[in-house]
């Protein structure tokens, strides 16, 4: 694997499951990869979860680990080409990435979208730019339309909790204060069609997701209906595509509770962490038996490690 | 030792100082403990000696470390039970903290006292979470009521300059413009409880420190005479407990100065700064031959990494 | 070398080139030198190459790094001495700066020009406090006068690129709409004065650099009159001395295009990074054949490692 920044880039999931698994079971075992080695983490945006897992995970390989919140700790960065840079924004990505690139081996980067333009967003422009002049491999902490580290971790967990081999996943939208970004949604659509589970969608109209991501997947408009005979209910909210980037709707009539997750077939209760509580999900159900929030957040590490694991194999 | 937030989580507190002293002679002896081993620092406030320091100590021992600043590198983190998330705070630490403890093998934290509310305070609800929810041992850097670290190393370094088998200790109240925490005071008394040296606490009315720290230690509201005959001074502010975080007094006739040290048996000058020079203490005082500041600072690494050492040990 | 602060620092600026190449050759070769020894990375400002190439070079040599944003994730610090501190700034240097020595084996320190007082910045108040008080080796990592990393680094780059024994090295100022410091053109030309290269410096009247630095090198008025047959162009902005910290001029006829650059003798073209696009220089040099500001700025993490190997071979 040379960059990671989407399903693609596994050249077979299977194979990249059973690593994950295999690194489970010993997560020391491959230090000779990562000797003097060197990962920069570059975040523009907040992380806790992906922070913590991938530096973890480059220090399980044996690798040495520099963390950069690059608009606070460096200077504020330019993306676009061919402007004249008098603002506020004193260095350009296109000088920027390659020396970052220059003292490290391996590039993690995270950049939302802004919401501001759906085009630009949707081109992916901070993560491709890191692709194209780095020179070394990018791994992508989340990008502006997909969040690949988070979706490998959610298939991993899957197939650690199922209890059938085809089970019915069913991904929900939920209610949220804030616009929040399509990364995850999109990321996991995208993985799970890569799979033969039973996948259902289901959200209020108006928040269809681009269809570049979810092709021909079933979007049941009835939330309840949705949640019959689920093995899997994974809970995001997103701000609306066509609308781009609004809030169409808050009812907490989608909530996720315990009387929705008993129309299902006693299905484990996924989200990608943070959740509100008691807006996308109540406590009664994270404090229940059907959450697996935590293992599936822990599965991170594991994840993040089988693909930095690749990038280091591949590179040798 | 499991986790260490108080004095009562040392089993045996002479052999402690034991451990602190070898560690003193050869602090690199002990790195097949840490090895494969993860300290994860969170911060919620301000550190610049505990942040060094404590990391100082981990990689002494083999360990690696992360350093998170919470609030800014992560996600606004809700510590309130029950509650609707729909405001500033995105994620609960029932959630963050079995998540972070997922990626280590020990954590440490730094929860300030919020002076909002005195039982809250008191009650160390942001501690308490980390111990009942991470699954991995804890290490207080400084919680709502105590800094065992801090304590731990005062102990230290009242051994290490003692001239006599049971020194006169005086803590001192002093100015200070802002309201700062109990934290220091609280726990220095606790400490200096479990020893057999001769403790006064010397402060102007209203600033009696808490019942359950103070027991029957002796306070002296007068200054100087506390001072009388005097091994070692150690000053401190802190806001008021009965008028629960308030500055009742910025008197700087309590300031520390030459005239004052001159008053006792030749002692020591002892702070854990950050110290607000010419508030708390002169410049006479803190550049003659009285202070030790910098040495108590030093003492940070080895009773961090005599901490740490304990902890490994017994999760081996 | 004991610390790094200026190229007076070098005991044989020839032979440190000579290390240059021979760390770039083989930059894992010295892991003996940093074992469990620890460097502190001190900013008061900004840093992206500085920061990761630091911390990269003393990896490179074994040794562990900690980071810190001082103002940020620590104290305000207070500079003055002899002041009552009873502002915002609760800590001073004079107890900050030796304890963090106390917990590392060599500290780079940033601290730029304020731009308040050309005494007080040109006494280098803060990075001289380092050297005094912190009873380890300092390595400016860019103080309020001088970036001695960078010339180092920029030195190299002209060896590594230089196509005569003797080339003709330009330094042209360029408008920026900040006032930025002389800290780097300062270096340059003091770095370049210990070298046999024809040096000469471009910049509009009033932006003549202070005489310490500039001795008698030979200004230029006529930017292309300087460029003519220059091997090396090497632009920076900066504020003015004599009017100080004023800027004076914001003329894009300053501006560095492939018009100009045709003048030369096929210069490369040289800048210390971050650089506005456009402003300082256009993207058709930036874009084209003559820069080697990449190159440049890869450079930084070799030199530090120099830097820091002469000083741990110093220290055993």
């Amino acid at each position: 694997m040379k960059n990671f920044t989407s399903v693609k880039d596994i050249p077979d999931l299977k194979k990249a499951v059973e690593t994950a698994f295999e690194i489970k079971k010993n997560r020391f075992a491959y230090q000779h990869l990562g000797k003097n080695k060197t990962m920069v983490l570059i975040f523009f945006n907040s992380s806790l979860r992906t922070r913590l897992s991938t530096q973890k995970a480059a220090m399980n390989l044996g690798m040495n680990t520099m963390v950069m919140n690059v608009n606070e700790d460096g200077w504020q960065l330019e993306s676009e080409l061919g402007v004249i840079m008098d603002g506020d924004k004193p260095e350009h990505l296109k000088e920027a990435i390659p020396v970052i690139g220059k003292y490290c081996d391996v590039i993690g980067v995270r950049a939302f979208a802004k919401y501001q333009n759906k085009e630009d967003d949707y081109a992916e422009n901070i993560l491709n730019q890191f692709v194209e002049y780095a020179g070394v491999p990018i791994v992508s902490m989340e990008g502006a339309t997909r969040h690949p580290l988070q979706s490998y971790a959610d298939l991993v967990t899957i197939e650690e909790f199922k209890t059938k081999e085809r089970p019915k996943v069913v991904m929900t939208w939920a209610p949220h204060p804030r616009a929040l970004p399509q990364a995850v949604p999109n990321s996991f659509v995208e993985w799970m069609r890569e799979t033969d589970y039973e996948l259902v969608v289901t959200h209020p109209e108006g928040y269809e997701l681009a269809p570049q991501f979810m092709g021909d997947v079933k979007v049941e408009y009835d939330q309840n209906k949705a949640f019959e005979g689920a093995d899997f209910i994974y809970a995001k909210n997103w701000a609306s595509y066509s609308s781009y980037g609004k809030i169409l709707s808050k009812d907490f009539g989608w909530t996720v509770n315990e009387e929705k997750m008993k129309l299902t077939n006693n299905a484990k209760f996924m989200h990608c962490l943070p959740v509100r509580r008691n807006v996308v999900v109540t406590d009664g159900v994270l404090d229940g038996p059907w959450s697996v929030v935590v293992e599936q957040a822990a599965n991170r590490e594991i994840t993040a490690q089988a693909v930095l694991k690749m990038i280091l194999e591949q590179a040798q």
